[in-house]
């Protein structure tokens, strides 16, 4: 596996999305491009998070065509809802890796169809980073949803779906765990703060500055290098 | 065990359940038709979902009587409380498995007297075929209860009972499961999103696509599957 | 140890009640009778209800003098906030056992000073049955706190002390942990319940109809065997 | 290690705030006193703090100079934002150790930006002796925010941060632990009191006794030792 492959960092991603509670059902997908255009490596349909291994990732192309990868569980296809992510790294050249999860706390604002509120130091990574998609174009398997969801995101990194999940868009593999892991974290705080007067929202010039220093690649690679030492840590001890 | 032996279905089934939280002391029965008519397989008086075994399941006929079946730490005798099962596989032909729990979420929403809200794409599986039972008929353990519960559900196949739990009545142990997990999951999302101004149900003709597909054989199988691998990863660690 | 030795079954309770979450740093005590009259059995100060071991009790009289028990940890001594039950053993001939915690959400009912409601079948073991004491006398270290909370219990078998926690008073060590472990599922479900219109009563003669069926000795004695085994798997796989 | 070597206190306090759930990527320090003036013990930059050791801290001055310690995985920096802590020690002689976390519960809290209030026998600790920041200067990574911290501490041993998380400030480590895990735990009663009510207040006067009782160093001492205890055995089975 050279350097470029991506497998190794997915691996780490899909256990830190299955350790932050991101599961639900065979909803979500986890992808990262692939070598040439339009290709981008995903897991076969209906293998967990934590179940992942370098060697189950699926290479795709824009027509769902396996390239390469083993699979898993006798399965090598991609979960059909995949298709929508080609949309987003046709649209967005500086996308590496997308999440896509279905997580509680933000399937619980979805549910509501409100935005997140960037009102915590930790939620500042976000702001004026979220997205908010407030029509659910159904289930996302057709080109129509691929190209709402890819307009709903526009330049920025995250999207809250309505109705649906979330979904990171990361120039590393990194950005996108570090977004969806604290953007789930951040939809469970605003429902805690709802309890006792709502989240009120932050200072935008300081939370830009907080949000350029935290999103620098350091940063936001020591925060994933200790995630992915957890969830090692948690699978040697199973 | 012949293939359509539902013992090692159910022993997984009862895993899964146990491992999403739906233990409440002895409440809740899991069951699947016997091989003839008014027969089927329960767990003994006082075993926990999450030890259930193939050999511990019983075989009872429409007096409670076993027929078959080891039972577990020396009791060899159903919960009375299954008898109402029975009037729920008289009244539907098209039922092979009952799942029924007192699960958090889920009673949360009984102890309130709201029904479930289908306002996110994993509910839908749920769309129009949730009947809500408002009256709490007390203790399920005589043939009122069962004629109650039976005419509640109807032709759908899941339960919300008031003051009580919920109920999923699957055409397969899969569907059964497939429908109690996320029942209890979209209830505990309803709670948290009612936090953030309530969840809002969804397009009906988005959610009805949307639940034909995930409620297909392939989609609700390779989902029970991945969760039967995490029950199974989990009693392999302890 | 003899039959009538309650180490093994106390032991039991501490565990229990740590798997569900009750533990609240030093705060609350579990006791049962002892083999004479103001006696009874107590952990040590400073000792987890995880760490219990059979002999770790310590026998105590009414000054609160260690008769019989190793301790643990090279410590000897009673919680002193153990005296208060001394007092609700003197008013209360029937009660064998006593469970006192501060668990999370009966906690979180004291702090706001408002009574359990029984709203779920999984609440009418506590029908009629849980006292409500409005006042906080302080830390119950004295003689006057054993007063309040005898009174404050009266004839029933289980207090929500506001501002403070939970108490059980038990005919068996059993039925104190079936009604502690209850208490404080149903305080979970009646602040979730909150968020979606509020926890609905039941009818009262269902629910005491429910209660006596619940509260036999056989029902508790069946659950607290398979919550003790789950008690027991955990600490063999830890 | 001389007895005054705060480094095996400090990595019991580590592994108690992670399972404590006070993890928020690389967010909040850990620090104590170091052997001369201006000096402090931290962990190096990226080191989660379930990942600990007693070799891993780094003796800091007032410039962020390692003085001593080894670091972990390569890393034998501190975290930049350590350096408000200098402010706090300059300003309180007898401040010994602090814990700055953003847990989730304080952190609702701060970002609703509401104060802490005691209205229960467990939040006793804190009565009195929690200040509350109502406004978030951004990042603490400069001299400003190192002034404002400790202003807004004043003569408390506890502040919550608005926007941002907790501290305590504590004669010993212990202390700083003590009040650290009671803060999250009683910001998480608030909030759940506030779907039954609210929470209430108690008596100023019964608060302070109940204080003063439990803060004397037996009992904050003997509290440590028992999560110590419990963190030991979590990493011995892990």
């Amino acid at each position: 596996m050279d350097a470029a492959d991506p497998r190794r960092l997915l691996t780490r991603l899909a256990w830190i999305l299955a350790d932050e509670g991101h599961e639900s059902g065979l909803a979500g997908q986890l992808t990262a491009r692939g070598p040439r255009a339009d290709t981008f490596w995903t897991l076969p349909l209906g293998l967990a998070f934590e179940e992942a291994e370098e060697r189950s990732w699926l290479l795709i192309d824009d027509a769902l065509e396996v390239l390469d990868g083993d699979g898993s569980h006798g399965i090598r296809e991609p979960n059909p809802a995949t298709r929508f992510h080609l949309w987003v790294y046709r649209a967005r050249a500086d996308v590496r890796a997308i999440a896509h999860t279905h997580p509680p706390a933000a399937s619980a604002l979805a549910a509501a169809a409100v935005p997140l509120i960037v009102a915590h130091m930790d939620a500042t990574p976000l702001f004026d980073d979220v997205a908010f998609l407030e029509d659910w174009p159904g289930l996302p398997t057709a080109d129509r949803e691929g190209e709402l969801i890819a307009a709903g995101l526009g330049a920025r990194h995250a999207l809250l779906l309505a109705h649906h999940g979330l979904l990171t868009a990361g120039r590393s593999v990194q950005e996108a765990a570090f977004l969806a892991v604290f953007m789930e974290r951040m939809a469970r705080q605003q429902i805690d703060a709802a309890a006792v007067g709502g989240a009120k929202p932050i200072d935008a010039g300081e939370a830009r500055r907080a949000r350029d220093f935290l999103r620098s690649d350091r940063i936001m690679g020591l925060t994933f290098d200790a995630w992915a030492r957890r969830a090692e840590r948690r699978r040697r001890s199973a």
